[in-house]
Formats: C-alpha cells, structure tokens, sequence
C-alpha cells in the first residue's frame, strides 16, 4: 500500500530483490571458507557496515512508484545511481494536482543557515503565502487547459481553436505541481540517498519521502536498517584536527 | 565566449582536458606495438568509432557552464553520467529571466506524434499563448518577490514583514524560468548525449542546446566530430527481420 | 541450476526482480493516459527498444553466481555498470581449479584479426600448448600450497615453516585460475554486456558465458530477448555516407 | 615525470583540468549572490569537504598512466567511477616485466585480520618465497612465447611451427605480471579511491601506488588534498551507539 506523503503524494515499495539473508549470502562468497567462523546474520552485516564493505549492500535492490512535486524531483533525480522512468508531460497531460505547505511547514528564511528554514510563519502571514501559491497554481493551470484547449475532464473546449503542443504548454506550470515515477535503486545507493536526504540539511519536503522510505527500509532489511542507524546515520565525523 | 540559446539563455565551453590528439594516445596504449602499422590519426579515430571501442573516448572531457529553463535541465538531468553544480534556489534568489517561445516555435500537438509538436500556430493564436506565459511568468515571480520580502533590486519592502523561505517561496515559479548550472561531462557521453538530444525525437528548447554543443565539439575534437556524424548520428540501424 | 560453462565454470540465476510485464507497467508510468491505445506488451516492448528508450528496461534487474577464469573476470569487470562482490584471495584459498581450452579451441592467432583466433592448431600442436598449460598451471599451485604451508585439504605441512600472506602467495597463479563471484545488474546493462560479449569479435571465452545468460535472458525475459535480438544484436548500421 | 612504484611499477600524471580555483568557481555557481560574504578559497574548499558537498570536486578531473602487475590492477578497477585504457593482451604481446616483492615485504598471514600481512618473514624463507616467484614467473613467460613461436625479440622462432593466438597463450602468466593502463577519474571519486586505498586495510601492492599518486593530488590541489586529510582520511567515525 502506498505511504501517503504531503497530502498528494505517496511512496509505494513495488518490488524488490533480495533483503538480509541475501547480503550475507553474497558477502560469504567473498570469504569463501573463511567465514566459517563468522558470528551470526546481524553481526556480519554490522561488520560490513562499519568497515564500509560496501558491494554486499548492492545486490539488493528495490522498486519504488513515488508521486512528488516537481521542485522535489529536481532535488532527487541529481542521485544518478538509479534508474528512473517519469510521467511524461509531453505525451500526457498533467492532473490538477499541486503540492501546498501546511501552515505550520510555511517558515521564515533561516537567519543562520542560508539554505535552510527559520522559525514558522505567524498564522496570517502563512495563510497569505497559501492564498499566494494557490493563486498562481489555479491559474497557470487554468491557462495550461486553455492552451491545450481542454477542460479538466479532457474535452475539447472549443473544435475550432488550436491545440497547442503539450510539451509547450505545460512550460507555464509552477514547479510544485506533482508528477510520478518509478525508481529502481541498488540498497547501498539508497542508504547514501537517505543519509542526504533524511537529514537535517536536506529540505522538509524531500525529507518527508525520506523519512517514509526510511520505514519501509526498516520493515525490509531490519538487520540493514539498524546497521545504517547506527554507522552511517547517527554516526559523527571526527576531523583529524579535532582528534 | 558563450553561444546564445533560446535568447535568454547560453552555454560556453570553460574547460577540456585532451583531444583527437589525447584520444588516439590513449588508444595506442591497448595496442601497445601493435599499432606501428595503423594509419593516422583521423583514421583510427573513425576504425573506434566504427567499433564501438569507446573507451578512450571517456579519456576526454569537458567542461561547460550552462543557462536554461528548467523544464530543459529536466531532461537534460536525466543524464546521469555527468557531474552538475547548480544554482540553489534555497540558497539565492532566482533573477526574472525566463524563457518564451518565438512566436514560430508555438506549435499544434503533433496529431502523429504523441510526444512532438506539430505545425506552427496562427500568429494571432501564438501571441495568445505568449501572452498567457508572460502574465503567468510575471505574476509567479511577483508573488515570489513578495514572499522573499525584496524588490527586484534585492532591497527589502518591508521590515515588518517576515522573510518566506527562499526553497518555499521558489515553488511558485514555473518551469519556464532560467537556472544555470556547471556540466562536466567525458567525450563519449557528450556525443550520447548529443545523439539523443540534437536527434528529432527531442524536444526543440533541448535540440536548441545540443545543437550549440555539437558546433562547440566540431571545433573542440574535428576527427571524432565527423566519426560521430557518420556513424552514429547520421547511422540508419537496420533491424534483423528487415536484412 | 548452474548452466556449465568451460567445463570448470557455470553461470547460476540466483534471483530477478521484475519482467517482461514489469517493464510494460514501467513504461505506462511515463505514458499516463497517452497509452490508452498502446497495443499488447510485446509492441510496446518493440518499440521501446526501436527507439532505445531504455530507461523502463532498467526497472528490471538479475543476480547471477559466475564461476569463470580470472582473465575472463578481467574483461567482464570492465562493464561498470553492474555490482560484483567477489570471492577474497585476500581472505580465502583459491582452489585448484583452472581453466584449460579443449583442443578444438586452441588457434592460431588470426592473420587478418590482430586480436582474434585463426584456425584450430593440429591435433599434437593443441596437445603440446594444454601440455604447457597443465604444467604451469600445476607447478604454479604447488608452489602456492607451498608457501601456503598447508596441502591440498587445507592441513598444516610443516609447523615450524611460516605461512607467507595469502595476498602475496596468490600472486604466483596464471590468470586462468577459476574464481567465483556475484554480479547483480539492470536488464538494460546486461543487454548491452550481451551486444559486446556475445558479438563474434568478443574472445570465445566470455562469448561462451555471454552465450549461457543469453538463454537464460530468453526464458526470462521472452519478449525483450526478440526484440534485443532484432533491434540490437542482428541490427545492421549503415553509416552515413553509406547510405 | 612517471613517479617509480614498486620498482617496475610507475604512476604519471598525464593531463588534469581544474584545480582547486575552478572547484571554487564551480560551487560559486550553486550559491549565486550568496558566496559574496563567503571566506576565501581555502575556507570554503574545507567547508564543502566537510559537508560532503561534493558536486564541485567532480568539476576537476585528471588522467594518469600506470604500469602495475594484474592483481593491483584487479582491485584498481573495481572503482568503476573511472574511464579505463587498458594494454590488449589479445593485440599485442606482453613483455618480459614482473612484480616481485622486496624481501622486506613478504610476510607472514596476519593472525588476527584475516584478509591481512603480519611480520616479515626471516631472510632466507623470504628468499625462498622469491625463488618460487621468480621461478615461476621465468618459466610460464617462457612458455608464453614458446605458444606465441617468438623470441624475447619479437622474431619467430621456428617458421614451420603455428603462433599460438595471443588470447589463448596469456592464458598461462602469473598475475604478477605487469600491464598498463591510462585512467581518467574525477577528483571526487580520485579521493574515494584513495580513502580506500591509501589505508591501512588495503592491500600493500596497490597502497604504494595510492601513495604515490596522494603526492599528486597534493602538489595538483593542495587546498582540497589538505580537506581531504582533515576531514576524509584521518577523520574518525564515531558511531551512534559509541556517542
Ligand atoms: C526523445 C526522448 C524521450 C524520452 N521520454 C521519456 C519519458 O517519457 N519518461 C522518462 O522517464 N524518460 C524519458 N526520456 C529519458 C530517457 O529515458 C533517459 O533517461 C535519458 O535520455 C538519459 O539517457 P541514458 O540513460 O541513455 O543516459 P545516461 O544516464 O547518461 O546513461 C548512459 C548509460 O550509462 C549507464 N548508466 C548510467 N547511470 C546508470 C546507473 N545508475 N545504473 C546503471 N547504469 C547506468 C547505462 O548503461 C546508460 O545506458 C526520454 C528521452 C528522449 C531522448
Ligand atoms: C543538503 C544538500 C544541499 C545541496 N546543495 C546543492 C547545490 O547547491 N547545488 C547543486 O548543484 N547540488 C546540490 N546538492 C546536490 C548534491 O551536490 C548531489 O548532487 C546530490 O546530493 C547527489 O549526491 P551524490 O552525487 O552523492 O549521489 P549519486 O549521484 O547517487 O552518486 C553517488 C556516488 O556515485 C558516484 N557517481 C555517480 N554518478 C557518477 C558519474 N556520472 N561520474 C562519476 N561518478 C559518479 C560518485 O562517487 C558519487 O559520489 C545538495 C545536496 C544536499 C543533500
Ligand atoms: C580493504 C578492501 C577489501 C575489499 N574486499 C573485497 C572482497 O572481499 N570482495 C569484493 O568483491 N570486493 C572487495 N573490495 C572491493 C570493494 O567491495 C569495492 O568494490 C571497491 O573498493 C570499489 O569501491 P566503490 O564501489 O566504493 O567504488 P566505485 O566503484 O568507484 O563506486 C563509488 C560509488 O559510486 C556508485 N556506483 C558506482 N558504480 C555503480 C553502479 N554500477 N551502480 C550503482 N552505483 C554505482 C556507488 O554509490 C558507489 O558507492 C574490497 C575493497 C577494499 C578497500
Ligand atoms: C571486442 C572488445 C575489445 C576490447 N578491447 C579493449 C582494449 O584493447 N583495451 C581496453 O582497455 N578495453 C577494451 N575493451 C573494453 C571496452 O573498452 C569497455 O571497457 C568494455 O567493453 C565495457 O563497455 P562499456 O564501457 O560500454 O560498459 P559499461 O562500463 O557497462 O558502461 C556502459 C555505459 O555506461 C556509462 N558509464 C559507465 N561507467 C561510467 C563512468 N565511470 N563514467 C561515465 N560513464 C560511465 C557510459 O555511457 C558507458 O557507455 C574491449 C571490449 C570489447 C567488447
């Protein structure tokens, strides 16, 4: 079932190959007879973890179908170690489908940090940047049908007007309208993805898909999922200097 | 110097490392004596094209700094075998630059091709849809501005007024607005690229792009230009069943 | 069940992750509502891999075991786009197990191709290269053993004699030694693996393990194997100034 | 100049583009008007390493020639985030080159790291250790060229006798054997290997050249080699639970 996320979107595990068992049977071809001797399922995918073995992790994989604002998309398809198969907005028409902050999402510039979000906005001044994002979304789209001379059922409005290219159209579209695709990524890459984008640093909206991968994660390699808290994610950097 | 594209926007060449020269050295190392015979360099150029012996072809690279509309880094980002620096949106304020079509670019959907544009709208039906991409354009970053607190100057309006979120308030903006990015990318991949996006089947506003470069890499590297026109994009693949 | 290969080695589909209709539903996502009309599976297959859209044959993904000489190995793991986890001679002992070509596959080196195989070599010609073979191959893991310190059961020779690093002792057996490892890798991947090394210019012995995963490609993926074969591997390309 | 690698051995830079100035430049573009306040170019180099904003550094890349024996370059190119040349061995001939190890290098199977070297074995086991090395590698050459009918010279020995293909006649050297290649690597990914490599776990064959070309780097981009050392290679991780 899918995860919903930001009200109109969603993460749903399609698929996947491998878990647990199938990491620790590919680390063991490496040691050969040499594990004989190594501890149990958890401890050898710890091991791995801590020693960044990394190869192991990559031969599982997983499906994912996600729906997301666009501006979320551009953050997440600069991962290029998966494969990505998008709704095509010049063969199809977009739904009137936009992502909306909640009030208490909507937040002031960060004095401190420049790239991130400072305290939330008071109630009326969040609802003015609502009433702003649902202003521009309704009628960009407005005028998106308009151009493709269609009204949101898909009928023709008017037989004798043009019906301009979808591939031009939909150039006027805010960058929180929502789209779709599938996403298929090795577990090693979707660790490192998850350690950038379920961070602190990462922007609310992508971190919410990560945050709901994260649990899905946790259901379909528990031992991996432990391992990565504890090693990669809550781990800290200690610099040579401060050493 | 940068080569316009699509008026407000342009790619220039900053930086390659090696050449025809750097490729066929590169070559000459995995046949080691055996080359004493080969030919010269335009023609063991074209002997790896024709061969599909591409690696020392990855042993070029270059470097371009780019502006373009987002609906275009869009496709453009699906590339995964390139490294990217953007522009950050959460980061600084996305200047008023859009892209609008010529009024000859405005074309029907392609009734044959569901993906592609079809003839060129009536003048009067073009300057219609230009006029709905300027007002979206115009408002969308007004309401931007607003968010942000700032004029176009960059001076705050009102000094009681919070500060929105740069990465929320961009939001608003359609995919139509100019972002500029780094690409650093190996020779081999730039021609696939190339092949893919200077080809028909790509969108006009990428072709626009793809076809600069492709005048950028005749300068850059002739032999492997002109191996590359004739045998992989000029190349008509004939099917099993059609032989 | 492990398809032999080379007598010595074998190829093994240990697990898979989608098929023929998961890329069909792969490629509907980029469709939306655009492949209402889209024919059966098998056309839409045909077409992606006409017009090499590829990514929806990247949502499927395969695991194999290999077992297979290193110099095989060497060019296998040329292609990067896959995930190996190797058996460790760091770790482990290698086993003794070579490959040695039946006489029917021992040549001359080819006039006309400078990296190709000629005719077979007369019968005792054969006979004398496997009997120089053997004998390499068997005094070079004796002498591995040797420094080893232990006998083919893996028991201690001498308890006063070192036992030099198994890192270091490997370093003494020919590249025809048989080693094992996992390979994970998208189906697009491994069709391009597949063009290059079931291609008559590949060496005869990666060829014959190109050639096992070909039938196993084929029970899998029944419609992409017809028309990889078709569009990929039997294609012909017409150069430009052929045509 | 080659820089001398386990005597037979050598690394040299043959080319680079970028360096630490276009690494700055590059990230300049992701913070637009925001880097006006931002520290010069050695604070901000540290700060992307030590936030692992590591788009910039893949802006710089370099490309080197090596001459290394078969095992170092079996682990070399498991990075498969490079673009590889390599010596055919099915084009041409190999020459008469190996790897042997000082005697202070050969040493024991480590007791407590399984995939490691203890102390060095005493003089005389040692020596013996090379003899079989050297032994072994003396006679499979011989029997190379004895299948490929040549000389050391390169002349047929006996015109009446079939020349072995290449291919199949190589199929009898040790690993040890030396080849060569060229390598293009962005500096990202240069860094990663030399995490990796340059450490302590890895083996000590290709740690010396990991070493030698860390003495590249820094003289190539002493800022961003500083970060590295400071925030990659001495850095210590701490783990969750250990915090
Ligand atoms: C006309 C046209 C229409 C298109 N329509 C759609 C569409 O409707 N929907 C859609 O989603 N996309 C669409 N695309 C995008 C297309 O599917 C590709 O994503 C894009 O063209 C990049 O091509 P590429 O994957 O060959 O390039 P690159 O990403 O540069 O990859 C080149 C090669 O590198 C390898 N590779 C790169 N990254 C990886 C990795 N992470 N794992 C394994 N191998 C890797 C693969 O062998 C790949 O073939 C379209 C493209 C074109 C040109
Ligand atoms: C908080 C935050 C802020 C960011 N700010 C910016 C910004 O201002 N501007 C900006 O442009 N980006 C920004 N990014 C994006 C960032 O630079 C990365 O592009 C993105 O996080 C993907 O990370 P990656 O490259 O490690 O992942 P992947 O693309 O999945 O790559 C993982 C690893 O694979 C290898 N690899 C993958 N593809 C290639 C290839 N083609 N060639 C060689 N090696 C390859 C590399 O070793 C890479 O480290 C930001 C990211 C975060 C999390
Ligand atoms: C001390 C040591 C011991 C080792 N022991 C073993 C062993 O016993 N057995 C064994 O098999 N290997 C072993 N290795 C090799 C190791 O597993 C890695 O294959 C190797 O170190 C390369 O590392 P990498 O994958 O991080 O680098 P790269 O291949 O350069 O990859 C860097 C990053 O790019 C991305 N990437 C690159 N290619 C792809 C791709 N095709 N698809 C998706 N993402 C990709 C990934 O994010 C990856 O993390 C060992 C390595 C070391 C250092
Ligand atoms: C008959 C034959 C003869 C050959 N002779 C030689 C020889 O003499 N010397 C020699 O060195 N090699 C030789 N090769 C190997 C050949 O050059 C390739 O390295 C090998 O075939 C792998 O092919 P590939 O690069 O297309 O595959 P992959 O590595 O799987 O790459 C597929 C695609 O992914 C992309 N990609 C993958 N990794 C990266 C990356 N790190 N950065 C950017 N893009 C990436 C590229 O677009 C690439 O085209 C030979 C191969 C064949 C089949």
């Amino acid at each position: 079932a899918p995860v919903p996320v930001l009200e109109t979107g969603f993460v749903r595990l399609v698929d996947y190959m491998g878990g647990d068992a199938a990491i620790v049977q590919g680390a063991r071809v490496s040691y050969g007879k040499g594990t004989r001797s190594t501890s149990d399922d958890r401890g050898l995918i710890r091991y791995l973890m801590r020693n960044r073995h990394t190869s192991p992790f990559e031969l599982a994989v997983a499906k994912f179908h996600v729906r997301a604002p666009i501006f979320v998309t551009r953050q997440w398809f600069r991962h290029r170690t998966a494969s990505i198969n998008e709704y095509s907005a010049r063969y199809s028409v977009l739904e009137k489908e936009f992502y909306f902050p909640r009030p208490e999402d909507i937040a002031r510039q960060s004095a401190s940090n420049k790239q991130g979000r400072g305290e939330t906005l008071p109630p009326e001044a969040a609802q003015h940047v609502l009433d702003l994002l649902r202003e521009d979304a309704g009628r960009c789209y407005d005028h998106y049908l308009e151009m493709l001379n269609q009204d949101e059922a898909g009928n023709v409005i008017d037989p004798d007007r043009p019906v301009v290219a979808r591939e031009l159209a939909r150039m006027t579209l805010p960058v929180n309208v929502m789209t779709q695709f599938y996403w298929q990524i090795n577990l090693w890459n979707l660790l490192h993805f998850l350690r950038l984008r379920a961070d602190a640093h990462a922007q609310y909206e992508i971190r919410a898909y990560a945050d709901a991968i994260l649990g899905l994660v946790e259901r379909w390699v528990p031992h991996t999922f432990e391992a990565f808290r504890d090693y990669m994610q809550e781990a800290a950097l200690l610099s040579g200097p401060a050493l």
